[in-house]
């Protein structure tokens, strides 16, 4: 779908809902909508024929030309106030903002471009482009499962190479990580790479430290690829040397809440049932109170997007949305398990991380 | 400073303003108040001696009690709305809220803890803690001199290693430019490592590429390292080759222009007179259409922060501000020249990027 054709589609919302233009200030709306991913922007839809505008400053002259072809480029640093007036010149009337974006102080500034024009007015909407953004075009799903194999592949290597290996840091093996995946392909890690040994992986987001790999401990890492603006995330939990009874225990049981939770990607379940699913194996082995997060999120031109799987979710799974589905249990100072995967909902869901799964004791 | 100290200077300023409280919504200020970095959470900070809590999710129960031991930390995912409803039971009446970060619909959630209470109210404030990141202190200024030597010292390998060379592409030399930071001591970019070579050095912002460098081409690379959270920024452009007239001359006019910027780097002077100072010699050469963006900018927990150093700032520098210099010349479709330096300013500014600015013609 090209940038133009999303915006049809979110002009032809507006149409429905009344709305004469729309201001997006996301800047990852912005890109979704547009092509331009410079550090300042906004962007204006109109809901009829008038033709949208990007606004950008000085830097990204020559970016926004090369990314936005299709689109009239103002060069200006105030972009959300200035495309406002615009949006109020071009007889726009009622004018959506982003009220999920824009904060306290940004509306002030927005509102006085209004004020002296009684026929305008600002309408908050909120999550617009972001429900547009849940279902993946195919290009979309191209660089997903790019990034998904770039992460597969520097997986793979890591392990393979011995990367995972008693007196080696969590820093070092996060960094070869990275390097790896730069080498699959990758345009760099799509998050901070967590990379968490023994107690430390009883620690949902641990950061990697100078803590020592040793024989013995679990062995978590929770990491991603970026490729094209699309993000991968996977997680694995590997242990060293051999396995105590306690951590085969808990491996198992995560594994077996991960495939209950994979099972339920069905297109129209219940978000909250699915997590559900997960929830109720390890609730029901006793575990319930160490697994305190939601089950998975969607990912895509951002690492945490729409819908979010947890028990307190609303909606349901729409076909061609991408989700994770990351059961963990925790048990603290001693070590915990997450296992994750990147699928895309259909018919059939589509596993996008295929690194195994199976406890790997490495010896 | 400790965390403490910072957040006793912030309540002073809270008590001076008839304030009982301020809820922190912004994760770097909560992170420079508290210590505390993970991805969701808010701190609630009095004027009197009530202590201060921390609130973040269940994923950094572990983490929040390590970076921040000294805070009360309630696991709360609804954040700010959890805090706003202890300010009021712990009998705060005037409550502050970052009314520059937390959005429309945000303010709508805060605002509802308030309603039925009718002694409190939500206060808006703006800036108050990146007014006091501004000026940084001794354990600030080591983590900066330190990301801005594995900055040096990673470019210094990266040409003396001949790795600017005919034929390498744009993305190939960023990544080997991360790679050598993480060797030097780096725990990673500072942003997207920017190399643009020829024609694509006119782009004040450009995206490494599969461009190829040529002889001939001026090649350059902003970039910087990120040390315990602080990040540094310097640009330096090269020549492959032999340099052409018209290239020695944006050089040098460049470099002289960066010299009287970070001249009129004085304790007490009109930010916008700083800018002026080196802009006016780009104007006087002629060139004044091809320099389109302010001077500088503040660097510590953010790449950009505060002072910005621009044509429209108001304000002056204040001494322990920690300060880049980058001005600009750009030639759409033939080339571009952008020096950088970060400097900390002081009775006499204290350079912190040292990699030599000469005009260097790589043969």
């Amino acid at each position: 779908m090209t940038h133009s054709q999303r915006r049809d589609r979110l002009a032809a919302k507006l149409a429905a809902d009344g709305l004469d233009a729309i201001l997006i200030s996301d800047l990852v709306n912005v890109r979704y909508l547009s092509g331009f991913s410079g550090s300042n922007a906004a962007l204006l839809v109109f809901a009829g024929d008038t033709p949208d505008v990007l606004a950008t400053d000085s830097r990204y002259r020559t970016q926004a030309a090369q990314q936005a072809p299709d689109l009239e480029t103002v060069i200006e640093r105030a972009c959300g106030r200035h495309l406002v007036g615009r949006a109020v010149a071009d007889g726009a009337r009622r004018i959506g903002f982003e009220s999920h974006v824009v904060t306290v102080d940004g509306f002030d500034v927005l509102a006085r471009e209004v004020d002296d024009q009684p026929a305008a007015e600002l309408v908050r909407t909120s999550g617009r482009v972001e429900a547009l953004r849940e279902i993946k075009d195919a290009g979309e799903l191209a660089l997903l499962r790019l990034a998904c194999e770039a992460a597969d592949a520097a997986l793979s290597v890591l392990v393979s190479s011995d990367g995972l290996r008693p007196g080696r840091t969590e820093k070092e093996v996060g960094r070869q990580l990275e390097a790896l995946m730069l080498e699959h392909g990758a345009d760099g890690p799509s998050f901070e790479t967590i990379v968490a040994t023994g107690a430390n992986s009883a620690i949902p987001h641990h950061r990697p430290a100078d803590a020592v790999l040793a024989a013995g401990d679990f062995v978590k890492i929770d990491f991603g690829a970026l490729v094209g603006g699309y993000h991968s995330d996977m997680t694995r939990t590997f242990v060293l040397g051999t396995a105590a009874d306690w951590q085969r225990e808990i491996y198992q049981l995560v594994a077996a809440a991960q495939r209950a939770g994979r099972e339920a990607l069905d297109v129209g379940a219940e978000l909250r049932d699915v997590d559900g699913a997960a929830r109720q194996v390890i609730v029901d082995a006793g575990y319930g109170e160490f697994f305190g997060h939601g089950l998975g999120h969607g990912v895509g031109l951002q690492i945490h997007e729409a819908p979010g799987i947890n028990s307190a979710a609303a909606g349901t799974l729409l076909a061609g949305s991408v989700v994770t589905v990351e059961p963990g249990v925790y048990l603290p100072d001693r070590g915990g398990v997450r296992i994750e995967d990147t699928l895309v909902v259909g018919d059939r869901s589509e596993l996008l991380t295929r690194f195994p799964k199976e406890l790997a004791v490495l010896t």
